[in-house]
């Protein structure tokens, strides 16, 4: 974790334990500057992190000020390090279906502009349980020529903490599509649901801070235990 | 709508016409400026509403890019300018059920941050139609010290339309919390769906570029006509 997302978490966790309000001013960019000891753009920085995650406002010239509470078990969908740093006091546990080299169809091919006859992709299906309860069914392709090892012990735990920490990737930007559908049978007894069960299904996609998709994933919400938030910023 | 506005929505338009592709390369500020022939920060203002709304992205020093085609008919939750903006080439109409000034609820009341007793709201409660197929159910309650005037005439068509341009509301950022439940009687027969059948339920919160929150709104989604689109930068 790099110091300006270390003091952004600071910040956050005493956002969260009540220390401010909603509509509270925080201090100024000085102020936190001397109380970390850092310089001026790591503020800026950490700041900014606090401000996307919509945990903050900062009003020209008037201040910063705090936006709102985190509602508790929400999946904020802005935060682009999983479920584990989403969903803080909970606990996330993954349990690995698959996961295999395998040669990706069309569909796949397109998502991550594939262009060569002979790409490999890492196939990875995950049931993905928040306080052991089915939370999700994921099936993830990564692009092996950018994730060139992955096992399942990375998958039972946070494979985006590993890309970034191990492989050296930046995620940059992602596409989220998303509907109401209805389970397969084996969808289903996946989720301890019935079929024809009413869910969520995400469609995304993960670039690279270059603009190259590594990760096309595909994700089974259950209706009752998924709930999702997203700050917006005009 | 602003020249930055005006000139950001000409390049999309361009994005849109297949001019470009995904991962094609675009002009240059430089060019663009000549082209449009305005200041660079009025260019970098339209570009910056642009990669908000997921149409391009810019990487260091390398350029700016094509990242991705729109999806017909998904609602790009970013976009926080309604779904007639959302939905170009589409008809989006608008049914007005109750339109009064009412004393709002304490819930109400907490999420518009009302503190005086005698606090009045705007309740709006419309059906909106994409392409006359139902989309939604809206119900709304505006802050009448900020909205000083509504009528049925103006939610008939887009209320954030009237807000911006009449009452010179600047909309600053909003609060999105979703998840899927099932229809009441009554809202299924609004939406012709039958009750029990699942729905998307969206509960918003929208400030001023000040912090304000001066409207807090539920809809509920058609489960068959509505899709969500959302572009994340990390």
């Amino acid at each position: 974790m790099l110091k300006y997302e270390r003091i952004a978490q600071e910040i956050n966790n005493s956002i969260s334990k009540s220390e401010y309000n909603v509509g509270d001013k925080l201090p100024s960019v000085e102020l936190f500057k001397s109380k970390y000891q850092v310089s001026k753009s790591t503020i800026t920085k950490a700041l900014e992190i606090l401000e996307r995650e919509g945990a903050i406002y900062q009003t020209r010239g008037s201040g910063i000020y705090v936006r709102n509470k985190k509602r508790n078990g929400y999946i904020n969908l802005i935060k682009t390090k999983g479920f584990s740093d989403n969903l803080q006091g909970h606990q996330v546990t993954s349990k690995v279906l698959t996961l295999q080299i395998v040669n990706p169809n069309d569909e796949v091919r397109n998502h991550l502009l594939l262009t060569e006859k002979d790409s490999k992709v890492y196939y990875v299906e995950r049931v993905r349980y928040l306080d052991n309860k089915p939370l999700c069914i994921e099936t993830s392709y990564f692009n092996k020529n950018l994730v060139s090892h992955l096992d399942s012990k990375i998958a039972e735990k946070s494979i985006f903490d590993f890309l970034q920490s191990q492989l050296n990737i930046n995620i940059g930007f992602s596409d989220i599509y998303f509907y109401i559908d209805f389970l397969s049978e084996n969808e289903a007894s996946q989720l301890s649901l019935n079929a024809n069960d009413p869910c969520m299904r995400h469609e995304l996609t993960f670039h690279t801070s270059k603009g190259i998709p590594f990760d096309y994933s595909n994700i089974v919400y259950h209706y009752k235990h998924a709930n999702f938030f997203i700050p917006i910023k005009s």
